[in-house]
């Protein structure tokens, strides 16, 4: 059927959830740090557990703590269900919004059809993944990961924190180290929405991003190595200036960006000079390249550029650099019949949709291993993310919601 | 007259006293710290009081703590000295030639004329000045400066230096808080004999430099202010990027030293980045830019393109840029009778020498706005400076000081 469904969610109820949980573990600071299986972690858990007996959901935890509302009815138990859902964890002083709003309307989408008496033809599942954020333990979307096979449970819970803390302890001691073995739920989709993170839906004021795929992402750390001199008695043909040839590396991966018509993007967040003296030429430099791109071919070729620049330039500059690979993410590409389906309830709400690259790592990618997945992104105002200046406008907020709704709604209707 | 003195230097006596102060006041750590009015600069003062006693010549001291050697004889104690020199102070962990080469150098020159019985027509001083490299009271060639009347010696003195002590109080417990006023010797001329500190005589194989001018020196600090964002969901063309902007500005300074034949050189030495994190866009950039031209009207116009470039570039990359002068010190031009005097000398030695500006800031550059004034180098190997490895070979110090014998008698026969 592809007619659109006469509900809507409740606005207020979604929206008064989203300011209660960011209320949720403030510390006497009053700021927002969430971060994975901490006392506020707990705060937030508490809260939606809460929410989701309320709704006469079944709870399900498993072993990484993964948090589980799942709306079965007799007749569809032993189908796979649609699974919704984000996380509840936060960076340090972070916005309310990132994370939470997904799982607060996977759960008001579960609520408004179960008022609405609407019978599924399968499970609707709303679930919270543990450390999405990975602010205090690594690797980040650690819980989806483990959910959908990436990484062993007992390798995850075994992480030892940025304080210390060993992740499973830390589980068990706010009693969310669940029985279920991760990946006890398959999924016949998953769906998550989110603030978009970046400023281009609130930019181009298009509310609704039928997210298509998710740049695979490399980190490398790359140091050139020159040589110390004076900076007044060495002419520049006999410099090897290590400063020089980072410079020279920023601006050649910002011109390739631009070349690449807004596929690639590359950022330089961090660099260090050595001796770091006004007038010796550096004989260190070490920085980081951030590189994405949603195509993993062309992640690639962005690499080899890199790789072959840096040679020529050592060469060019008598300086010596090295890299090493930080990080490696390849990219994902989302379930094209969901995305279509996003575009079309969008379309059915009257609301304009636009084609997406998410540019942030995100559970969907994660759980796209296991099922067909894909993510809806509503506008971040000016794009501020991981801040508590992180805003999104109620109608916004709503408009996401509903269509996640219709979504749902027609994906599991009688087919 | 213009023929070649048959005299040469006692070069076992210049070589050993040069070993000789190198070892004087150096630390448990046997590194070369000897900073202004410290204990390790009390004893090479010391040792070299010692001989200029033991040459006969009138010790005197001025109240900045700059030591003077005279050699009088009854006939020329009215006529104005021929003044040599340099300074015996020195950097944190350095080498033993930079400045100690100049002064025991200037006083083999008038020992070897006293054995010879040399009647110079005029006196001949042997200087060394007080705190030249400025490393624990700012600003550097500071006894210089207040000799040549650049500086107040009640504001030099009250100099507080970074480890919290004031210069004159450190000079009177050194025992060289002298009485002289600074200024009392009014020289005919000041010839400074040094290390080249910089790589080109070494390279080019030349081992007398004719030194006819002495680099303007502009520092300045630049703050660049974009806006942090992510580095994942911030498309290029909404960046504004500080990081990028930095590096922009390191090569633009760069390809303009290029473009310049060798006459300016341009250093980045320092740089930070904020928030300084893999994945964020930095918000602010700052560095440092020393930028060196021999001719002020040249310097002005380096400054002059860097300040419309970056006027440029802010508007270009929507980031506001401030720029802050931290130093400022004009282009010296020295004497260009005593320059070509240096090359017919060198030349008379069968020595090649070459015209050259000098990179680093130098005693001579101060005195030189009171005399006639110029500078003798002598290679530097691999031009390495400030730096227990700065080492110039024995022939090249023997063949610099008997160039300058031979310049100083020139200049003070009988006319």
């Amino acid at each position: 059927m592809n007619t659109k469904l006469n509900l809507s969610i409740n606005s207020e109820r979604l929206l008064n959830r989203i300011q209660q949980l960011g209320k949720t573990g403030r510390g006497n600071d009053n700021k927002l740090s969430r971060v994975a299986a901490s006392d506020a972690d707990k705060a937030g858990r508490d809260q939606l557990v809460t929410w989701i007996k309320e709704a006469g959901l079944e709870v399900e935890i498993d072993k990484i703590g993964n948090i589980f509302g799942i709306w079965y009815s007799t007749q569809n138990r032993n189908e796979a269900p649609i699974l919704l859902g984000s996380h509840i964890d936060t960076v340090i002083n972070a916005g309310i919004y990132d994370g939470c709003y997904g799982v607060i309307a996977g759960l008001e989408v579960i609520k408004t059809l179960q008022e609405a008496g609407f019978v599924p033809t399968r499970p609707i599942a709303v679930a919270a993944f543990t450390n999405e954020e990975g602010v205090r333990y690594a690797p980040d979307m650690m819980g989806s990961l483990v959910f959908a096979g990436g990484l062993s449970v007992d390798e995850a819970l075994a992480t030892v924190g940025i304080d210390g803390t060993i992740l499973g302890e830390e589980l068990k001691r706010i009693g969310y180290a669940g029985t279920k073995e991760p990946g006890f739920l398959k999924p016949q989709s998953y769906i998550e929405l989110h603030v978009e993170q970046g400023p281009i839906l609130d930019k181009v004021g298009t509310p609704i991003g039928a997210v298509e795929d998710l740049q695979g992402i490399s980190w490398q750390r790359v140091t050139i190595e020159g040589v110390a001199n004076h900076a007044g008695t060495t002419p520049t043909d006999m410099r090897r200036d290590a400063g020089l040839a980072a410079a020279r590396v920023i601006t050649y991966l910002r011109d390739r960006a631009n070349a690449s018509n807004g596929k690639t993007v590359a950022t330089v967040g961090t660099i260090e000079f050595k001796p770091n003296a006004v007038n010796v030429i550096p004989s260190l430099a070490t920085f980081t390249v951030d590189l994405r791109n949603p195509n993993e071919k062309k992640l690639q070729e962005e690499e080899q550029a890199l790789a072959n620049y840096l040679k020529e330039l050592a060469a060019l500059e008598k300086v010596s650099i090295n890299s090493e690979q930080l990080v490696r993410f390849q990219p994902v590409t989302f379930d094209e019949n969901i995305v279509r389906l996003v575009e079309e309830v969008a379309s059915e709400h009257g609301l304009q949709s636009r084609r997406m690259t998410s540019g942030a790592g995100q559970d969907a990618q994660m759980i796209a291993r296991v099922c067909p997945s894909a993510m809806i992104f509503v506008p971040s105002v000016d794009g501020i993310s991981h801040n508590p200046k992180e805003f999104t406008a109620e109608p916004d907020l709503v408009a996401g919601a509903n269509v996640l709704l219709d979504l749902v709604a027609k994906l599991t209707e009688a087919e």
